[in-house]
């Protein structure tokens, strides 16, 4: 018997999931192991940055009070009294007319207040003393990295729920975070259904296909941050399907199915949600591809029934799915970040509902440009592996030509968009 | 003593280090470990796509002959002689007004050349037979998947050098790719100097800071594809410089160090170099910052000698490692990839020199908006924290305002771009 389901929007399909999103854990990793991690605590300043008042260049520390009659015909000398390199301190205060050879970084010497880069003094020797000149005045404060100029001490640095990319790992090493707490990986479990799938390594056989959505999905899982668990494909016998999938509920904090959610006879999910007692928060979406998507929630625990289609697994996972994962990872963008891009092709299907379109991204002189990747009928697994955006086309809308203003979401970017995407 | 180099133009120092560059050797990963590698070999289609002609929905397969006089008024009924499921093969050949119920993504049974979806039909039973029926007529081939619409057998699916994304690996999982080789990732060994550094875990003292350079480098090295391998902190001695980085030399493919390139008294790479015999291709470019980067190449091995700022070190690893180590991992495209954007903030420091500056990337109508984050004289290393593109301002020019249109290099992006950045 033939269903009815009533679509719902994008914005509401993606509303009621996220109206249940929960923040996860934080653990504690070596700052060795916390590249490409998500902060679990912000990233505060123990210490002003520069921490003392330091030399921008290699130079001279001087007084600039005797830098006042200096011009290039009348060169002021100075006395070398100590050279220091970036790490010492100098031991001795400057007099007047001394100054202190010091290197990039090195903390400025007591009673000096500006440096003279290395490049424009002269220096010569005279009685077995050292000397530099110079030949313009300085200001007090030339050519000085003052102490908190950057920084002052307790100032947040990078927030809770940002990714440590290389910048915020050296800023994490800068003020000394050996531990850092970080967000706890979410473990997503993923079942693929359907008896059409072959495993990767058998041979093709009539009527059949492999299994491409697990391994895709376990790659999206690890590309928005969680761990994932592939728990193998679904028998098509409810009371299997039941066990596995409560079984599942145990061991991982979400769990995602493809395939198994449309309306066809061997659809056994539906039939899992009433037994668990699960609240379907939706199962059609106004959208194309992946209409036929089930979210459920059960013990707080989600349940992503996304189409077997392979653009509308991918998809489904991108729009649904990240999110939560997302959310779990303190990000307050939980979202795929969303840009404005012209189109670089023409698209013509309009469509009632929704429409994301795998596109490419180039950038040239009119800015970022989008190239549509046209979906067949079959929806094509090969269009996957080319694209770095989805093209967010609205339902009801005209025909899409080349040169239009697009709203894109971007699949590799990792800052994220609040919601709505308006 | 003091000295004097040349500096090269930006564009001439990139080409002299990539005209040297060389491919890596490849190796070969399960499927499940490929994720986010760099394929060592071209992804071919091993079938074609879809692997047979099958059914893009739930419904009935039907001659389409059978079909001409369906109309609202004169509806046409089908006898339902077998039900197939996906991944089943139907066993009986269509007759005359005969249909097989399929599912979405089956093989289309023999003898039949289109399909009806399920919710345009009606059911009944007769005489304990299951009938459809239809109320319009169908040409032949529609809602039928044609074996190879998509993808012929042997097409070059994804070149050798892309990486491998959640959309390759989809494709690699339908090819039945379960082992897979994928470019071998360098080593690049990695020193600090400075002794001004202090290690993580250690408290503040005068004078000193804790090295984030060494942390940072690795993470860049990581994100560019390499495997790092920190070797510590060089001494402030030719002798025992000398000896690490030889020794690193037997270890690894590549060696960076940070600091000690500069003019400074305390500076012995350029020693170290000379006494290794390497040809030096550079010891300064023409840019801001981190105009003092030694490049230099010994037995084919390059050393890398960035400037011990980090934010002059963070720029020289993007420019100057980055496309060494994507062209060892088969890129053709090893540079940092290219866009243009609108500037979201004045940059009033005209230089003689190239600049770079970080930016924060954001999309709004006008398209995509970088904000400069000013360098201060101490290039303060939390800038680094917050910027995912680097502006890239030519020498010799005016101030740049709000809303003019530069040219910018994305950090996160993996794709890349060719040279030269015209």
């Amino acid at each position: 018997m033939v269903e009815m389901r009533k679509p719902i929007e994008v914005s509401e399909a993606v509303k009621r999931i996220v109206s249940h999103a929960k923040t996860g854990e934080v653990e504690a990793v070596h700052i060795n192991d916390a590249y490409g991690r998500v902060l679990g605590e912000a990233v505060i300043a123990s210490h002003p940055v520069p921490p003392f008042d330091r030399s921008p260049y290699d130079g001279f520390a001087i007084r600039s009070q005797d830098t006042k009659a200096a011009s290039r015909e009348n060169q002021v000398a100075f006395k070398v009294i100590e050279t220091i390199g970036a790490g010492y301190v100098a031991s001795k205060a400057l007099g007047p007319f001394e100054t202190i050879r010091i290197m990039t970084g090195a903390q400025l010497p007591k009673a000096c207040d500006a440096v003279v880069k290395l490049e424009l003094t002269s220096e010569f020797e005279r009685s077995g003393e050292k000397y530099m000149t110079i030949h313009r005045p300085y200001a007090s404060g030339e050519n000085v990295s003052f102490q908190g100029e950057d920084t002052e001490k307790n100032t947040v640095i990078v927030k809770k729920g940002e990714r440590i990319t290389p910048g915020v790992m050296a800023v994490l090493a800068t003020f000394g975070y050996e531990y850092i707490k970080v967000a706890k990986k979410p473990i997503v479990a993923v079942f693929a259904t359907g008896s059409e799938l072959l495993d990767i390594s058998d041979a093709l056989q009539p009527g059949k296909i492999r299994n491409s959505n697990a391994l895709m999905i376990c790659s999206q899982i690890k590309r928005a941050g969680g761990t994932p668990k592939y728990l193998g494909t679904l028998k098509d016998d409810l009371t299997l399907c039941y066990a596995s999938i409560q079984q599942a509920m145990e061991e991982a904090d979400m769990i995602i199915t493809t395939g198994g959610v449309s309306v066809g006879d061997f659809d056994y999910l539906p039939d899992v949600y009433r037994q668990l007692g699960a609240e379907v928060l939706f199962n059609k979406v106004a959208m194309r591809p992946g209409s036929v998507t089930t979210v459920a929630l059960c013990n707080e625990k989600y349940l992503f029934g996304l189409s077997g289609n392979p653009s509308a697994s991918f998809i489904g996972f991108e729009l649904f799915v990240r999110p939560v994962i997302r959310t779990w990872l303190f990000s307050e963008k939980p979202h795929l970040r969303k840009g404005q891009a012209i189109l670089g092709g023409d698209f013509l299907k309009p469509n009632p509902f929704t429409r994301f379109v795998g596109g490419k991204l180039c950038f040239d002189e009119r800015g970022m440009v989008v190239v549509p990747s046209h979906f067949t009928k079959s929806n094509a697994v090969v269009m996957l592996s080319a694209i770095d955006a989805l093209i967010v086309l609205p339902g009801r809308s005209r025909d899409f030509k080349t040169g239009d203003k697009v709203n894109i979401v971007l699949l590799e970017d990792l800052k994220g968009s609040e919601w709505p995407w308006t």
